[in-house]
């Protein structure tokens, strides 16, 4: 069976791109002049323009579904024409959906049909913590992207991940690592989380997963430095990573340039990805 | 600020009360009898009549998000509807969200305005994997009830949460229920989460916690023991527990009598539980 997320990263990484635009909606930032009374009009709306303005450039857009749910169904509706919408106009481009989502085997079927029956979505992003039986039903697609976190972007992340484990006293997250690559990707449809403002710890964990795609978040407003991520994350082809920002790009500007803003600072982002290289 | 989750449920304790209904709907199970071709008014219907049929006998409601998500925009407003009528009915009762929902810091105000904004829930269940700072943004809800992952009910639970950490070679699910205790329950507004299949653990996670509320899930189809759970679950008032079970109340019967067969396995569970108190 083919893998849509995987085989559409392929491509796109041939042709040397590697950025991903997360798309989060946020109607306190979004200019004004698109922003009409009905909110998934306005998210879609704004969605489209970044989409048409970057399609050309990523690897794969990242709608985070917190952005949406916190708009209830009106922001569920405005996720899933988004996705239809990048389907329909550049079928050539993936869909990871971030959800982060995690609960015990038989109640994950229902995240796996909301991301992937539902919204349609390519990927989604995944809790370890509950273990491997627990995601089993989420493995079990292997038409679609699983990605897992494994060192996450934010200063705190090592509350847990950090955490030294057994009498090797190696550190919880590269334990998750090693158990994705050896127990949980039977499918060959796993992909994990590293936070690019972790250089040190991306690097370990790209020794660890082989080529296997690492989806890497935290550059940009949070303050990860692409240079350094490039380095840390490529695999041995030379690919193998999905650059994500988000607040950088769709509020370039907040006026009515804003396209031609997200579009100036993505093209800045995937030119120094590929200068880096 | 009064927490709603925690006053009300010191409320329901103090008549006894500890069982918990999970209300997670699944089209394939509900009694066809009082299916229509509106799914949102499918879960509503069925819903109220498993809350009107157990609302006298329980501590908490817990309608789980990823039963709704499965049935998208439409699944998400028999949510908020299916929450709506328990406040207005049943003021006295508390919902918890089963979300299990964590992301970083800024991303994490999308959740708790869906949670507890749009949706109105009492408290909602979260992953404590990225950290504390990544779950701030809901402690800061002291209004609400943050219920943490600590020791889940799945056969393969202990995959990382069983692993030995540190020097002193302790399971990280004691060290998180720690973390929680010490470091991020500053509003007083944190609850765990501990599986009835796990008695033992229970047990020693009830010791570090001391009066915090446990939300124990997998007791019924799940295999967990009611009188070994009350036991290890129980704090020092004997109170604290909130224990939870859904298909084997939910789905008692899928005939015409599935209301009375509802309220008759939720009498058991909660005569069950009152007499190993």
């Amino acid at each position: 069976m083919t893998n849509s997320f995987f085989s559409k990263l392929e491509e796109k990484w041939s042709g040397e791109k590697f950025l991903c635009v997360g798309l989060d909606p946020d109607l306190t930032k979004i200019p004004k002049l698109i922003q009409t009374k009905n909110i998934t009009e306005t998210i879609v709306s704004f969605n489209k323009a970044i989409i048409d303005a970057t399609a050309d450039l990523v690897c794969a857009f990242k709608p985070n579904s917190a952005f949406y749910e916190a708009y209830g169904v009106e922001g569920v509706e405005a996720l899933k024409q988004t996705i239809a919408y990048i389907h329909k106009n550049y079928p050539d481009v993936p869909v990871a959906l971030d959800a982060k989502r995690g609960d015990i085997g038989n109640t994950n079927n229902g995240y796996a049909t909301y991301a992937f029956d539902y919204l349609q979505a390519d990927a989604m992003t995944v809790q370890p913590y509950l273990g491997k039986d627990a995601v089993q039903p989420l493995l079990d697609r292997e038409d679609k992207g699983i990605i897992i976190l494994v060192k996450t972007s934010n200063k705190g992340s090592g509350d847990f991940q950090d955490m030294l484990v057994g009498d090797e006293k190696k550190s919880l997250y590269k334990i998750v690592a090693e158990s994705i690559v050896k127990d949980w990707n039977t499918n060959g449809n796993c992909a994990i989380v590293v936070g690019a403002t972790y250089p040190e710890e991306l690097k370990a964990v790209r020794k660890i997963v082989g080529d296997m795609p690492i989806l890497i978040p935290g550059i940009g407003a949070q303050g990860g430095n692409v240079a350094d991520a490039v380095q840390a994350g490529k695999n041995k082809k030379g690919t193998g990573m999905i650059i994500a920002t988000s607040r950088a790009i769709l509020y370039a500007s907040n006026g009515e340039d804003f396209v031609a803003a997200a579009r100036k600072e993505a093209e800045k982002l995937h030119n120094e990805i590929k200068n880096n290289l």
